[in-house]
């Protein structure tokens, strides 16, 4: 199947939605966790979760001020610069699809999807407890992205959280241990199978691609 | 494991880049293509696009001016306006990674890691030939990131190619049926397998979590 930029035009929006939104390929299933001043949690899916650098260890997630995505995120972040990042694992998918729908900011979405909240000492914002990788984040920045008016929320990494058996010692994470999943579109999940690892890739050490 | 932000900073650059890298979860593992104002052809693996909005298709990817990265990609983008993303597939992710090295600028990366240019009419930019799924873009603005002086490049979908297989009536692609690949961290890469899909989240159709 062949679509240039008119075909995308025409094709009526919710099949644009569905082809673009998965034309990139896979993308990281997390939980985002935040509260509010008026202490209600809040937790919403979110797959646009994206690594900017590791020295300072900074993260980027796109957010939709208003439309499909949940807003009470975003404004929480807002009020306490707080916000977390938790791995959606095989288990709890459903529960995890479900928080993206609309509810209104009184209602906290761990209640209603069965998720659990789990806290660490001086950190405001709630963890998963179901995840098995988590971040803790303080917002660091935000940049509009004047093209389409969505927002590039910038948070540098205060706490990580990694189980033991996803680990080794030179810090290499195993996401098929850790129960990662991934997403397509804005509803297709996906697990993951590690099938290979390669070194570091230098000039000098290029296998000999022509005659293998 | 736990790590806090001062553990990050002293744990030792390899170490925090493999974790850094790795915790956001699976990343999607792409080929972008370009060419130089002297044709010579350009192709470099990167697991940072991102989707930024389907109406219009716009997607971004987060580039490094310098360091890791090859910079070559960036420059050409510049130059002529035209890139393209294909997916990597379960087949070339050794020829893929191997992309990465910091080969000089006349040297072309389809030739040395066996990968084939394919090109459409009245689009300059190269398209992945042995990839499933492919994009190709134009350039649309680019923000720099000055929390660690990286740049978010968007580009406005112009072409996209997509197997008929791999796509349904409604727009549906499915990743595991491209053979689309994920990566963590730098050099791990992950194949798919698709195993659920849930429709749009309405608040009056949530499952009732708490008595399943």
């Amino acid at each position: 199947m062949y679509f240039n930029k008119k075909d995308l035009e025409e094709i009526g929006n919710v099949k644009r939605l569905n082809i673009v939104n998965s034309i990139t390929g896979i993308k990281p299933a997390n939980l985002i966790g935040t509260i509010s001043k008026d202490k209600i949690s809040n937790v919403a899916i979110f797959s646009s979760v994206v690594h900017l650098g590791s020295n300072p260890a900074l993260i980027g997630v796109i957010v939709r001020p208003t439309g499909e995505i949940p807003r009470n995120t975003y404004e929480n972040i807002l009020e306490n610069g707080q916000y977390t990042i938790n791995h959606v694992g095989e288990e709890f998918i459903e529960n995890s699809h479900y928080t993206s729908a609309k509810f209104d900011a009184s209602t906290s979405e761990f209640e209603i999807c069965n998720l659990t909240e789990e806290y660490l000492t001086d950190f405001e914002a709630p963890f998963v407890k179901e995840s098995a990788i988590k971040i803790g984040l303080r917002h660091l920045e935000s940049i509009p992205i004047e093209s389409n008016g969505t927002i590039l929320v910038i948070g540098e990494v205060e706490h990580v959280i990694i189980p033991d058996k996803a680990i080794n010692k030179k810090g290499y994470i195993d996401l098929e241990k850790a129960n990662t999943t991934g997403i397509s579109g804005l509803n297709s999940y996906y697990k993951l199978e590690k099938i290979t690892s390669f070194p570091y890739a230098r000039v000098s050490e290029i296998p000999d691609f022509k005659n293998e």
